[in-house]
C-alpha cells in the first residue's frame, strides 16, 4: 500500500505545476493552493483539487498554520514544500511531522543544521570535507571581526548568517574598507533576515560555483546524480545552469562527488540534497553550502542522469528504498538551463509585469520547457521574476550550445520584457561556448551584453516588421509572384 | 568548408519546422516556401527566408519546377523534402541533381526502388531479407490475381503498387469475395495514384508492425538506431508508435537489427531509411515495404538513440562520414509517440478546421512536442489532419506511460475537436499498459474507447466549468474562505 496518496504543494508556479506533473505520474492526488493574485495559476487548474488562501500574495504561501490545516482539511497525507518560501523552514517540518503530515524533504534536523551556514562548515569539516576558512560562528562585534579577516588575510567575504541569495552578503578586498563593508552587510542582514549577524571566510578570486546533486534514502543509500556547474550568475544569483560542468578535469569531479556523498553518507543525510563547492583556478575544493531541498536547476541533472527527481522525493519521503545504484545511473550529454525572468536588462533588470499578448514556445529534439506561464496570462507582481526555465539537452557541449542558441531564438513573449535577449548574447559569445567561464564571468562581459543587445533587439524588431508586412501584402494579394 | 550552407525545406507543418531548427543548429541558412492558405505558418517566420508559391495549396508542395527555381533564385545548396510531398519522388530527387542541387536524402535509384514495392521485395529477397510470400510484380487481370491467391493461400491482402497510406489496399480472407474486393482495390488505386496495378501478398493475422531505423553514410557504414513498434494504427495509418518495442524477444530484436542493416548494406542505401517488417505471433518476421525518407515517428529514436536524425541527413547528404560506431550508440528508456490530429474521433474522424482560441501545452521532464501550431492559429482545411506530435520519454515502460497520461491530461487545444482524448483512453487501457498490442488492437477496441470517451469528454467538461466558476467567485470576492 501506498503511503503516500495526497500531496499538498506549498508553492505557486512553475515548481508547483512541476510537482504536480511528478504526482500525476505516481498516480497521487495532488492539492495546489493559490493566493488571490494567482488565480489564473496554471497549476491552480492542472491540480486535482485546489485551496485559495486569502492573506497578502507572499504570506499566502508562508503561513504554514493555514497550510497546514487546509492539508489536514484535505486528507493530504504529504506537503511537498518546493523551493523557496517553506522549502527550508526546520519549524515548519517540523509541524507537518507532529500534525501526522509527511514532509517531502529531510529530517527538520538537517534543515536546521545546513540552514545554519557555520554549523554546516563545522559538521562538514568534522566528516572530512575541505571547507573555507572562516569564523566557527556567526558574529556582530566589529573589532572581532576584523582581526579575524587579518588572520585568514584578505580578501574576504562577508555574509548573512541567516540568510541567503546574496542578501548581507560583502566583498573586502582590503583593511581600510572593512568597518563600513561590514556595517552595510549587518544593516542588509537585518532588513531581509532579521538578525544582523554575519561570518567571514576567505574569498576565492573568481572560482568556479560546482555543487554535487544526491540523493540518498532512509536507509544509508547515498547516490551523487552529477555536478552542475552555476558559475554564471548575476550580484549572486544564478543564471544559467550546465551539467555536467563542460571543462572539469576528471579526477576532480571524482573527487567532488566522492567527498559529497561520503559526507551525506556520514550525517546519515534523507532525500534530496545540493553540496555547493568553490573550486579556485588550481583545482582546490572548499564546500560553502548545503542545500536541504530540491533546487530550480534540478532539471539539467534529470536530463543527463534519466533520474526524475521529483518523483523520487516523494518516494524515499514514504520510505522507499532506491531502486537503483550507481553503476546504473548512466549519464548521457550536456543539458543547458537559462532561467526565464519577467525583467529587462535594459534597464538594471528591473522586474516586469504585464499580459501575455502573444506566446511562441521553443520545441523539438533536446527542448525541456518548465514554465507555468501561457497566452493570455498575467505576471503578477508580487513574486520572484523568474517565469520559466528553458532547458536543453545534447550529446556533447558544442551541440547543447547551437541548441540553446536555436531554442532561445525561437522563445517568443510579446507583452512585457524579458531576459531571453540576454540569454541570446550569451550563448553567442566565444567563452562561453568553449565552457570557459566562472563566477565574474556575467559581471565581466554584462556591459557588453547589454549594448549588443539594445542592437540586436532593433534588428529584430524589423525582421519581423519586414516579415509582417510582406505577410499582409500576400493576404491582400498586393504582391505579384513570378514562378 | 561546408558545402551545404543553405537549404530549401519543400514542405510545410511540424516538419518544416524541425527541418528548420536542424538548419540552426547546423548553422545553416533556412528556406521556407508556403502556400496561400499557409501564410501564419509558424516556419514562414521561423526560416530564415520564406517563398510564397500562388498555386492551390496542396500543388504550391509539389510542383518541383517551381520550387527548384525557388531554389536556385534563393542560392540553396540543398532541399530537405520532409516526409510526404516530394519526398519520394525519383524524378525530384534526379532534377535537383541534374540542377546541382543536394537532394537530403537517398539516391534517386533506390528511391525509385523502394518506391516500386515489388521491385524492392525482389530486391530485398535477394539479399536475405525474408519477405511475404506474393506476387513478383504488379498485376492487373483478375483472374491471374485470384490463381496466385489460391496458390498462397488466403487470407490474401490486395495493395496498390504505386501508392500507400491504405488507398487501394484489400484483406480478402475468402477466395468468394475477390472478385469483387479486387476490383473495388484497383478502382481505388487509380483515383488515388492514376494506376490501378496491385500486388498480392500473404496476409499475417494479426501481426505487429515493426521498423528498424536506418542511417547509412556514403562510404558504407551503415548502422541502425533501434526499432519502432507501430502497431497502433487506424485503417493502416499509424496513430502511436513506440521505441523500444515493448514485448519484443531480444533475439528477434537482434535478428531485426542485423538483417536491416545488412540488407541496405548490400544494397549500398545512402541517408536514412526506415526497413518495415510484420512479426506474426510466432515471431517470424516478414519485410513489406522500405521507407526513403525521414518518417513522421522519427522522434521517439532520437530520444531513445540520442542521435539527431535530420542532422545526420543534412551532414551525409554533403558526404560527411557518421561520427559514431553501432557500439558508440547507447539506447535509453521508452519513448512513444501520439500523433495530434484535427479530427473528431466521436464522428467517425472526421477532419476538424478551425482556430486555437485557448492553448495550454503538456511541459516538464521527458516530454517533447512538434508541432507547429500556437494560440490564435487557424487550422487550414487542405492538408493531412495531423497538426503536431506529443513524445514522452521515461527509463522504463511504465513510466513512460504514465508520462503520457500526464503530458495528454495536460494538453489543452480549445477551438475544435482533436484526438486527444482518444489517446487518453488509450494509456488507460490495460492491454496498451502490459505493452499487450498488435495491428489489430485499435479496430477492436475503438468502439469501446469512443463510448469511454465521450463520458470522459462530458466529465472534463463538468469538471473545468466547476473550476472556473470557482475562480469567478474568487474573483468576484463571492465566496469566503475562513482559514
Amino acid at each position: 500500500m501506498k503511503k503516500i496518496s495526497k500531496v499538498l504543494i506549498a508553492n505557486r508556479g512553475e515548481i508547483a505545476l512541476r510537482i504536480i506533473r511528478a504526482c500525476k505520474e505516481l498516480d497521487i492526488t495532488s492539492v495546489a493552493i493559490f493566493s488571490e493574485v494567482d488565480v489564473e495559476g496554471v497549476w491552480v487548474r492542472k491540480a486535482d483539487e485546489c485551496y485559495p488562501i486569502m492573506k497578502d500574495p507572499i504570506n499566502a504561501y508562508l503561513d504554514f498554520n493555514i497550510i497546514i490545516s487546509i492539508a489536514k482539511k484535505a486528507n493530504c497525507d504529504a506537503i511537498h514544500p518546493g523551493y523557496g518560501f517553506l522549502s527550508e523552514n526546520a519549524q515548519f517540518a517540523k509541524a507537518c511531522e507532529e500534525n501526522g503530515i509527511i514532509f517531502v524533504g529531510p529530517k527538520p534536523e538537517h534543515i536546521a543544521l545546513f540552514g545554519d551556514k557555520m554549523a554546516s562548515k563545522v559538521a562538514m569539516k568534522k566528516v572530512g570535507v575541505p571547507v573555507l576558512e572562516g569564523t566557527n560562528e556567526p558574529i556582530d562585534d566589529v573589532e572581532k571581526a576584523e582581526n579575524i579577516s587579518k588572520d585568514i588575510g584578505f580578501p574576504v567575504i562577508i555574509k548573512a548568517a541567516f540568510g541567503g541569495g546574496g542578501r548581507g552578503m560583502r566583498i573586502v578586498k582590503n583593511q581600510k574598507d572593512f568597518k563600513q563593508m561590514f556595517e552595510s552587510a549587518t544593516n542588509e542582514a537585518i532588513k531581509y533576515f532579521g538578525k544582523g549577524e554575519v561570518f567571514i571566510e576567505k574569498f576565492v578570486e573568481n572560482p568556479r560555483h560546482i555543487e554535487v546533486q544526491i540523493i540518498a534514502d532512509k536507509y544509508g543509500n547515498v547516490l551523487h546524480l552529477g555536478e552542475r556547474d552555476c558559475s554564471i550568475q548575476r550580484r549572486h544569483q544564478k543564471v544559467i545552469e550546465v551539467a555536467p560542468s563542460p571543462r572539469l578535469n576528471n579526477n576532480v569531479r571524482k573527487k567532488l562527488y566522492d567527498i559529497a556523498t561520503n559526507a551525506m553518507f556520514e550525517l546519515s543525510y534523507e532525500n534530496v540534497g545540493t553540496v555547493e563547492f568553490l573550486l579556485d583556478d588550481k583545482d582546490n575544493i572548499y564546500f560553502i553550502e548545503m542545500n536541504t531541498r530540491v533546487q530550480v536547476e534540478h532539471p539539467v541533472t534529470e536530463i543527463t542522469s534519466g533520474v526524475d527527481i521529483i518523483q523520487r522525493m516523494i518516494e524515499i519521503a514514504e520510505g522507499d528504498k532506491l531502486q537503483m545504484s550507481q553503476e546504473e545511473i548512466k549519464f548521457r550529454g550536456y543539458a543547458i538551463e537559462f532561467r526565464i525572468n519577467a525583467e529587462n536588462p535594459q534597464k538594471n533588470f528591473m522586474p516586469s509585469v504585464g499580459t501575455i499578448t502573444k506566446y511562441l514556445t521553443p520545441g523539438g529534439p533536446g527542448v525541456r520547457l518548465d514554465t507555468s506561464i501561457y497566452s493570455g496570462y498575467k505576471v503578477p507582481a508580487n513574486y520572484d521574476s523568474m517565469i520559466g526555465k528553458l532547458i536543453v539537452w545534447s550529446l556533447d557541449w558544442q551541440g547543447a550550445v547551437k541548441k540553446a542558441k536555436r531554442a532561445l531564438d525561437e522563445f517568443y513573449i510579446e507583452g512585457f520584457p524579458t531576459n531571453i535577449p540576454l540569454h541570446r548574447e550569451i550563448v553567442r559569445d566565444g567563452d562561453f561556448k568553449a565552457g570557459n567561464f566562472n563566477t565574474s564571468y556575467l559581471d565581466e562581459k554584462l556591459e557588453t551584453f547589454t549594448l549588443q543587445t539594445q542592437e540586436h533587439i532593433k534588428q529584430e524588431e524589423q525582421k519581423v516588421a519586414k516579415i509582417i508586412s510582406f505577410i499582409a501584402k500576400i493576404k491582400e494579394k498586393n504582391i505579384k509572384v513570378k514562378h
